[in-house]
């Protein structure tokens, strides 16, 4: 595509801001780490497959400090303790080996009506089907969970449903966020219907974005909940420091826990220690978080950017949410402007040279309801400011065209 | 285990030599990497699901060189050709996606007689089953071959197998590798019997150690065959090189090639950047190269000082073959003495300090023969040339305590 298009603008690669990547500070850390002998060995040497002790223990310190406000160097207890944490590359693993975990062929997971396109495929590749669930400005739809576990019961089903899947902060696609309160309620409701599934029905809480906020305090995750054995939790390192190192995490209860580390050991036997070693002493020096808080100025200012272009160059007919994290904007065109990839509008912003993520992408085969085909995901994590401001006024023309 | 024995000497781990590791090489590779922002930016970027571009080329022009004797400069074409290499995060990675790509419950692999036996747990977590074909000296017996083919075209079972993992130089865990003319005479086997099976059966070959030989030029791979589109090749430059790096490869004929691409995007779209930047660089620049020669002296001179330990310490009914590369040698015992986890061997030796990997462990559960039981798999890997030396001394006096 890029060959016949050298000036493509893409808005849809859910890239990391190729300026803000921490050159240096990745040179300085590996520069300590291989300048011991005795670090430098340990870098290069097969680890274990759970990961290293001490990543897992920051990781288990730092999810503990962010819902309990503890401090960062307190120990970490009860759901925090670092024996369930598992790294893996990316969270993206940790979300595969879930999968191949707890589903079997024709089971059922619950997601967020649109979700992350990458699981939809992965629950595709295990022949297991998903149940979109509305999902609001203010996250997810409640009632409507309550409705479908309803209605799975009724129509005897409820034995197929293993997870619902959210992805609970500035969620890819949407940039919306669903609050502690509701995730408390959803897993209630879950282990209301768990009698009558035979089964546990776990909450897999993808925070991939969490760390991405713009300001504030963030929301606490699921684990903080009175019932936390049922929340399984994946995070990255990835997103917020660098994207090639492929570094993520997963917080697990029994007895997925042991299946999936047994999962991880046939997968590759333990993400590779250098990189585990990088993000340990990224974190262990304080050079993560410094370099997180520049990010988070660096990608509000890139949203800020993109909503003004968006606001500047769209018709008021065109509807979308300013984000306070993430990497996103979902935009909802008139309902006659089609986005598809085979889409007359889809054509036209191609050729005048910009790229998007068409909605429909986004949305789980489900036959109880038709998929929306009107929206478009933009990112604002790849391109630059110039580039957010051409790219949207590309599609400015293109819309103008159509309508 | 360690806690109990702190003096123990593990002759079991698989383990690279820790004084080996190219700690200022790789430190160097990555400040050459990182101090220029272009190239320090892309390996801290994500990359593509196939892996860098680059090092598909390198590998595949490695190959062709391996195999052909052309020069590592010269262009790849046909099998070699780098559109057919995907990058993994080690050569594990590969076999779990072929596994995938390939068979289903209950499905029939043939593997050698002792094999890999993390390839054991991939195909057990699958629910696929084994069957075992005998080992000689010099390697795969191709009359065993035959016959299996045979009786399971009679019994009906024919059309369950999907392929024969061979691991074809300097096995685990018996250090035996097999020639070029055998692996060829493999293919043409199985080939002869696609007809009666319905479906094409794969040879994958498990390279993992070919490039850990001590001298002389190798055999060729299986893709130097004239129907190498039934050839699913998979070698690692961690063993080679730094194991803490976690990066493999693969080359697969189509249709396998867009299935594992497929797998590979769900489970991590793609090896960590940063590390496969690591080894383009050391492979363009010579250093990985130079750091094999010492790495296959270093290797050869372990080997040889296990091997001599074992004839001063041990009495003349045990049996072994003295190895040409990899990092294994393979130990008979008297039948009368077991050697499994459980065995009264087993814990002497512990009580003496020293670990091994027991032969059971590496026999797949196949019920038309029983798992020999006095076998023991020795590592020259990780351990020093002091405590090879020890080690050994310790089972020979376990052994004396036994006989």
């Amino acid at each position: 595509m890029t060959l016949d298009h050298p000036r493509l603008i893409s808005l849809a690669a859910g890239f990391t801001d190729n300026a803000s990547l921490p050159v240096n500070e990745a040179r300085e850390l590996l520069n300590e780490i291989l300048l011991s002998s005795k670090t430098g060995q340990a870098a290069l040497q097969y680890g274990t497959t759970l990961g290293d002790p001490a990543l897992r223990r920051l990781t288990a310190q730092r999810l503990q400090s962010f819902d309990t406000g503890s401090a960062r160097t307190a120990e970490p207890t009860g759901t925090y303790d670092p024996s369930r944490v598992i790294i893996t590359a990316g969270s993206q693993q940790l979300l595969y080996m879930v999968m191949e975990a707890l589903c079997d062929p024709l089971d059922l997971v619950l997601v967020e009506d649109p979700t992350y396109f990458v699981f939809l495929g992965i629950m595709q590749s295990h022949g297991v089907r998903a149940r979109g669930l509305r999902l609001h400005q203010d996250g997810l739809d409640l009632a409507h969970l309550a409705q479908t576990l309803e209605a799975l019961k009724h129509s005897g089903e409820l034995r197929r449903v293993k997870m619902l899947y959210l992805v609970s902060y500035f969620q890819n696609p949407t940039g919306r966020s669903t609050s502690y309160a509701k995730k408390l309620a959803a897993l209630e409701l879950l282990q209301r219907y768990e009698g009558a599934a035979g089964h546990p029905i776990y909450l897999l809480e993808d925070a991939a974005y969490r760390e991405l906020r713009f300001a504030g305090e963030g929301e606490k995750s699921a684990l903080a909940a009175p019932f936390a054995e049922r929340v399984i939790y994946t995070g990255t390192y990835s997103k917020p420091f660098a994207t090639g190192a492929r570094v993520g995490f997963g917080v697990l209860p029994e007895p997925v826990f042991t299946v999936v580390e047994r999962i991880k050991g046939n997968h590759d036997f333990g993400t590779s220690n250098l990189l585990q070693q990088l993000l340990a002493r990224a974190l262990a020096t304080g050079r993560f978080e410094r370099h997180l808080d520049d990010l988070r100025k660096r990608y509000a200012r890139k949203a800020e950017t993109l909503d003004r272009a968006l606001r500047a160059q769209l018709p008021a007919a065109v509807e979308w949410q300013e984000p306070a994290g993430g990497l996103y904007i979902w935009v909802r065109l008139p309902k006659r402007v089609k986005t598809g990839q085979h889409s007359q509008f889809f054509q036209t912003a191609l050729q005048h040279d910009v790229l998007y993520v068409p909605g429909q992408l986004c949305y789980a085969d489900d036959s109880t309801r038709t998929k929306p085909n009107h929206e478009m995901r933009l990112s604002f994590g790849g391109a630059t400011l110039p580039d957010l401001r051409e790219g949207v006024a590309h599609l400015g023309a293109a819309l103008k065209e159509m309508l």
